[in-house]
């Protein structure tokens, strides 16, 4: 990702837990977990063990290096485990990386680098979906124009809609932390997927992940439930950023961004630029695209796929940092928003004149509004 | 969809409940369901309630017609209104579409289709995951070699690989389910979104779907989720339908497909093509398209989207047309699916003399195998 | 496509010429040329290439039987030349489909009904180009505010707005009319891609299509050209259709679509809603997955693929007939838009109020615009 | 994008030409034209030009710093305007960034860095081109077995199977190299895209990029352009890469890739993996998401868009280093691959044996191969 647009695509905790130290990371605690689970199971001596998870966490390989070897093998895996079995000496280095292949290693550390980086993104959407909460609260009976097709429709509540927001951004928070929690499985299947279920068993519960029915090779639900929750935690933020630029639109005037300072024009010194909504909808544009490629990447030959496989560790990581970057965006933009009332009420005047009855006595026509708000609040809190 | 290809992305029964007579059925239904919900709610007499009703199952309405008119209003709503209050004459027609909008009528329709769509691609994918799981349990010692990378790799049993696909359809089927289940919820949020609850509440009552804590008019969660569970679904598939074509090749010959007649070439007698895999793929090689335009169009603007909304109409017949044909293709693959252990065996015993030692005794490096079938068994059965 | 939508989703020629009838169509075109241009090359008597012809002009094959038999063999070619060679008789059986395979025909049909459905878009995307030339000349002095970020900037005029739609039209239009042109090339390279290139020179040259330097097969880059030509047009209406949206906002006023009748509401009657601006965006904005689709499978495989090419022709059919509506939709929204020279000045005092002194003497701000729009309009006549 | 992976994704010239130091470098090129050009027009002394240009020379700037100054502004030129303000001194700095806007300098970075890019990328697909054409040349008479439908068809020749990849190769790069010479066009229309053009002229006269008919702001006509060619090419390349694995795979074995060393299998020294063409898939695998993403963008509000454009950056940075890698990888595997004709007279042995009588005397059935392959030939050396 080129790094003078990092500010925009890579804000928030996501895009550091998939960074390619955070990968090269992960799959040196794979190994270790590998190894401590093999001498769980009496398939090597706890020594050897240590020994390894000790090499594992030295802290000197090489990036670059590995990605030039990563190269001639289509995995980083080779060069690493070759790194680790030069520090661990001759003696011992028959047990690193035992029974396994470069897919388990690489798979593990991708579900790590995903329940990091999903933790990062939910810790800011949640924080995102309470902030909505506290404006749906406060803006309760606050009464604006409602806008069917950018047309004025009826008299709406600010609150509602900030209702709105906050349960599309609860609903899909909650389908990812299910992902995060459940789909997260270890991949442990040695060569050709026949590994003892015991082993992948151990290794997950080292990491902290989710232990898979039987090892999932080519089968890729994990990695297409986890692009798509994070899809459609994007879409949902998408919509909230989209209403704050249309509602901050010069001659709408109702919202603005607060944030101070943040986004005055270079040339034009009476703009106020909702910078925030815009780095959402920049970042959440990305990711559509990205989830297709992983779904169709689903399609993945026998017992290792040739090119769909290697395709999805970027694909992943862009995904995730992007989605990060949308969250805390978000949290940032509902966390710092600005509501007019007055202007909302000005404008509602002006549908007055036009005819609509109901925008004389707007709080007449609110309907459920301030019941919905309840309801969505309840929803929120449990 | 040009009728011509039908046969191949429109088999099963999905496709039948995204046509636009479906739609059509659907939104009366939807008609009918509010009146009776406003019935129930005191909001109507109970015989104008049931003259809609009524009204609502007569099948005289004209698509094309509609489809033009449709076109003037960007829905197909309006005009279906017009034709019910035409209908039930000058006394009741006020009671017709009673407090609703047409993104009401359209979405609960556009939920109704895809839960019937929906329990189509199920009922095929589960029958599909049950041929799986014969596969796994008759071929648990069939030896043949795994390949990786499209490679010569280490000996599986062929039940393993059979039950891989069992899991993975079986995960994905499971995750549709529980969209279908839970996340198809009612519209009924009035012209902004500000109808009260009960109304919805009643709606998904009569008519079998879920209510949602608030109208969700633009905040397109329930749509977002039912595309990707799709698009996993159909990931699933492919992969299955992937191995099939390799397995099937010239030179591997370890698989054929069964159903009697098909897929013999118009040119060349000795070919047996593996038609149902083949069709999976085309129909599945056009999913994640269109999840992603879905995902995509959850960027909506304030209380009704122009554009997005509207785009989704089409994508969400065309995603469930093609997810269903996929299922039902591959239903139709593993239901008539013929595995050649003798060509296994021979193609292992290539790899014997290739220098592969744990070809030469293949059982013997099987692994965890029986017991990881066994695994996935008891997990299908749960 | 469900029916009830196809007024938004198939307005225009470009959808009639994808129909099912019209690929059938295509088709028995293919073989009727590929008789000719036999017959041309002494491979067949004259006489027996005007049999087939005449027998490929009937119109009395079943449209949803071929989509059954097609089934049966990933191709609705089998039964085709099945029917045909049922019609010309068993003397002159063999002459029918000559040297030819399924895909020959599949393709050059594809081609076919591309070359007819681009000539629709190109007619409906061409006219809206000229009226927004004219657009621009009327509105050249008509003063506006500029919208960046959805903020006021400084003044613009009207007219160089509608220029700047014009000349992105233009471009896209002739990008697309020159893969018309050139890159729909048929396909007739027998079962493996390897006859003789007089043959395909033939049937170009009967049909109006171009001919290819070899046989292309599984070397889609004409599918992907010509995929692409229509993304790149889709997303030039699509931004016209845009700013339209946003200039008819309630608030902005300073655009209105002038199509009588069209766009009333049927809760408000105030509203007027852009309709056709809302239904070229639904178009467009199915199109950039369908573009995806269609590059992602160029990856075919040998000498005919096992999936990509299938998925291809569905795929195909709903670009064109949702680019060709989006073309009929931009050309309607256009021809008929209505503007409000006063609204734009109106809100432009807004912007001097705000202390923007180029807003007080917008046209002394409005800089090369007047060239500018004189440089657009020679490259558009040109 | 994660390093440890660059070795697959960045391979080649193009991925530095879109990194974060080359996008800064070509934002200041930007600065310096713009300085140049306005001194050509009288619009500034010749000296202030030359002292922004040298400024611009200047290596000091820190990207990460403009990345978070970035995130303030919804763009990186703000903060490099300042920068470029602070060196050149109180008295000059009024020259800087003289009537442009971020958009002109980023859009026409954007092209800088776009036109270098796509020169790396043109060298690499030429050079693959050539190698594939040698391969033409070489096995113009090298049988093999035809496969359609991953089945046994009639046999063909080599050489046509590697000028069919070479006529692929050379028709996408025609594309591109056509998009790169015409259609990257400088964007400086000032503010609100009314800049007189002769400066857009001359600043496209620095730089060696073509010069618009006027401002493009928010009509992306030449971002889709240039996306969907690189899509093309990628398309085709991955068409390449999907035969070697096929023709490598274990059972077929009638290609290899020969760069020495490379592809070996950790844990089973039989194995020779097809590493270059599985890491052409991996690139191309990513490319149509972010062409459909490019695409989606060019729906762009008013003068400025809020969130498409800034979507843009990343998607086209990943798009160009990707398509670059793919062609890089592509030159490499068709540099070095080694093809296996006993191998493939063995294979069509086996057809024989299974009554195709055409695999008995192949020869006499390649039909117009050499023809063709001599066509294609003159078309690549035309």
């Amino acid at each position: 990702m080129a790094s003078v647009f990092a500010g925009i695509y890579a804000r928030g905790a996501a895009a550091g837990a998939v960074s390619g130290g955070a990968w090269l990371g992960a799959m040196l605690e794979a190994e270790a977990a590998l190894a401590r689970a093999c001498a769980r199971a009496g398939q090597m001596p706890v020594p050897a063990a240590e020994a390894i998870a000790a090499a594992c966490r030295e802290e000197e390989l090489d990036p670059h290096e590995l990605s030039r070897e990563a190269a001639e093998h289509t995995s980083p895996v080779v060069p690493l485990v070759q790194a680790l079995r030069a520090r661990v000496g001759p003696d011992l280095a028959r047990y690193v990386h035992l029974g396994a292949t470069s897919q388990d290693i690489l798979d593990t550390a991708a579900m790590l680098v995903s329940h990091r980086a999903c933790g990062a993104i939910l810790t800011d959407a949640r924080t995102a979906a309470r902030a909505a909460a506290r404006l749906a609260e406060e803006h309760r009976e606050t009464v604006m124009a409602g806008r069917t097709l950018l047309q004025h429709a009826l008299p709406i509540s600010f609150g509602l809609r900030a209702a709105g927001w906050m349960v599309g951004v609860d609903t899909a928070t909650r389908r990812l932390a299910g992902v995060r929690e459940r789909e997260l499985v270890v991949q442990m299947g040695g060569p050709v997927g026949s590994r003892e279920p015991a082993i992948a068993a151990a290794v997950a519960s080292e990491l902290g992940l989710a232990a898979p029915v039987i090892p999932w090779d080519t089968m890729r639900v994990p990695i297409g439930s986890l692009a798509s929750a994070v899809g459609v935690l994007a879409g949902a933020l998408a919509k909230v950023a989209r209403d704050v630029t249309l509602l901050a639109q010069s001659e709408v005037g109702e919202l603005r961004e607060g944030a101070s300072g943040r986004g005055r024009s270079t040339a034009m010194a009476h703009k106020r630029n909702p910078v925030a909504a815009i780095s959402v909808l920049a970042c959440a544009r990305r990711v559509p695209g990205l989830v297709a490629t992983l779904l169709g990447a689903m399609e993945q030959e026998l017992e290792r796929a040739a090119g769909a496989w290697q395709a999805e560790w970027g694909t992943l990581s862009d995904l995730l940092a992007l989605g990060g970057s949308a969250a805390s965006w978000t949290r940032d933009l509902l966390e710092h928003l600005e509501v007019e009332p007055d202007r909302m009420r000005a404008n509602l005047t002006r549908l007055a004149k036009a005819g609509v009855t109901e925008a004389a006595d707007p709080r007449a026509h609110l309907g459920g509004a301030s019941e919905l708000i309840d309801r969505a609040l309840a929803a929120h809190r449990s």
